[in-house]
């Protein structure tokens, strides 16, 4: 058992990770939440993989269970406010605590009512996807969907407890644990080259799901992301480098309509551009795009964008939010383990494609 | 000109109180949004009235208006959706500024777009009410009801700078201007025998509008709210002596349909109430209950609640989302000037009805 913690002074958190650490939950319930039954917000798919398994931890009779359909399309303000009547119908107040258990779309939405249910619940991330488990359980972002875009409304708005355990990992499908292990190619290439060299030297153990191997690159991908986080809550300025690779990816899965690329593949194809018109700055040598490259493969993951036209490219890279109105910040590579934020024009940028 | 500091760290800002301080806005913008058109949430009303003022100060053709319907009945998700729609039309992005122009339902509605638009971007209060200027504008409660009740989803998220022009009140119907006093007599009551022994000595003044008089208590109310807000933002505990009245008070209006009883009307007889059950339980004498009677008379605000059933009255009152599952916080008055929030039951609170 790892144990991260996450310091931002009265909103500081604790992120545990191993396996079969779910059984902590029911030790932090009852010292923070004395009485109070937990809501556990999730999906069918994984309410029947897992649900017997919290229930085993917890005692069947002591949740709350709100189920919501699976998939991005029900991350919207409809679902918000059916979960918001949910919560009023189950008595909820704001010594209730709201636990998300899912992939990356339950902890987003999970975490989004609870920001705004009566100005705020508590609310704990229980993730179920490595996706999840490394990236959008830990940070505080929540967020829903307009059909204008992706996550284009939303808060910060931290859990007050992580539990990653690694158990959930073994239903996972194939396709998805790649799609994990993409954001932790992003964490090596941003913050540390012995994270990058650990996914080359063990792509083995990790694809055919050893619990120790993924524990440990989870472990090191939310100090990471921690570290980050604390050093920039809202998104002012440093935080943008955990968007390395996404810039383009969020165009890439955009222009694909969400479903023909995953975003652990989109953020592949993402950081693959990223590192080449960085090289085009000369910020980088071929050596590191190769590297990229060639771990990105052995993951089973994609290395080649689609093709679009760069008129649609270019709106789609244009409604990311994070753009200010002149330019892009764009998260440049110097080497692995090391990015750096430039501002570039929109189309500069892609010409490359 | 008086100005009022609200220290929050990083999220601190400015109050600025007094007649046509409109001009400071053109200056803020200069310098905290330079080159950024202003997106003005307002409605028709006070577009009519005001409009052309706010035109007048900044310049007609460096501003964006957002007009929606007037009243609390819009005050809802629908309304909101709509907004982000208009702010992704507009190119709105995380370096924009809306400014919430109006009473408590477009402060609170401008307030959550704000907080929940991209995660949030930055926004100013205009208020244009005296309920507003001296109560929702400041300290960052942002929200909008559900059918099953008022303010049931929201988020506390701080404006960057609040701007009270008492050159508004100058068009604000007298039974508003009522309701706005009876918070101030609230903010007499938690903290301040000074302001409440003003507002005996100078109601003539106050009801006739006399611009001196309406900035003062306007800069003593928010004062007082600023000190409470800066230590419990996020209402833990001591936050909640701002609710003096408002238990009650919410349940009233709630009663009344929200068209009877205005909020100011219903603080009125809340605060009233809690006096008097406050007496019951010895801890005020029953010459603080009569000159509290006396001054809401004196300023032309109901002091008789209206008749409902005790179960309908009980039932309201559960609605709060303040309460604690087991009791309710009741905010109870020692004397003029002084408060504290004592557990009770609900049952026994509302004995004395």
């Amino acid at each position: 058992m790892k144990t991260v913690q996450v310091p931002l002074g009265n909103r500081s958190y604790s992120i545990i990770i191993g396996h079969g650490v779910l059984a902590q939950l029911k030790l932090f319930l009852h010292q923070k939440f004395p009485g109070v039954t937990p809501i556990i917000l999730t999906n069918p798919r994984v309410y029947r993989l897992h649900g017997h398994y919290v229930e085993r931890t917890l005692g069947s009779s002591r949740v709350h269970w709100l189920i919501i359909p699976d998939g991005e399309k029900f991350k919207n303000l409809a679902t918000v406010a059916s979960l918001y009547n949910k919560l009023l119908k189950l008595g909820a107040t704001r010594q209730s605590v709201l636990i998300a258990f899912g992939g990356g779309v339950i902890g987003d939405i999970g975490g989004f009512v609870a920001a705004t249910f009566l100005r705020g619940i508590p609310y704990l991330q229980l993730p179920t996807t490595l996706l999840a488990q490394v990236d959008s359980s830990v940070g505080g972002k929540t967020g829903i969907d307009l059909d204008q875009g992706k996550n284009l409304v939303g808060a910060f708005y931290q859990p007050r407890f992580v539990l990653i355990d690694t158990t959930f990992l073994q239903t996972l499908p194939l396709r998805q644990l790649r799609c994990g292990l993409s954001e932790v190619v992003k964490y090596g290439c941003i913050n540390s080259p012995t994270l990058f060299k650990y996914l080359e030297t063990h792509p083995g153990p990790l694809l055919t799901k050893q619990p120790d191997a993924l524990a440990k690159i989870i472990a090191q991908s939310v100090s990471i992301k921690a570290n980050v986080v604390s050093r920039d809550e809202q998104e002012a300025g440093l935080r943008a480098i955990l968007n390395f690779g996404h810039t383009l990816g969020h165009a890439i899965e955009s222009l694909g309509g969400y479903q023909k690329v995953l975003h652990g593949e989109a953020v592949s194809m993402g950081m693959v551009y990223s590192t080449l018109y960085s090289h085009k700055l000369r910020l980088c040598t071929e050596i590191t795009l190769n590297r990229l490259v060639a771990l990105l493969k052995e993951l089973g993951l994609p290395t080649k964008w689609p093709r679009h036209s760069p008129q649609n490219y270019l709106k789609k890279v244009l409604n990311d939010k994070k753009r200010t109105p002149s330019a892009l910040n764009f998260i440049a590579i110097k080497k692995i383990g090391e990015v750096k934020i430039i501002p570039v024009s929109p189309k500069h940028l892609l010409g490359y494609l």
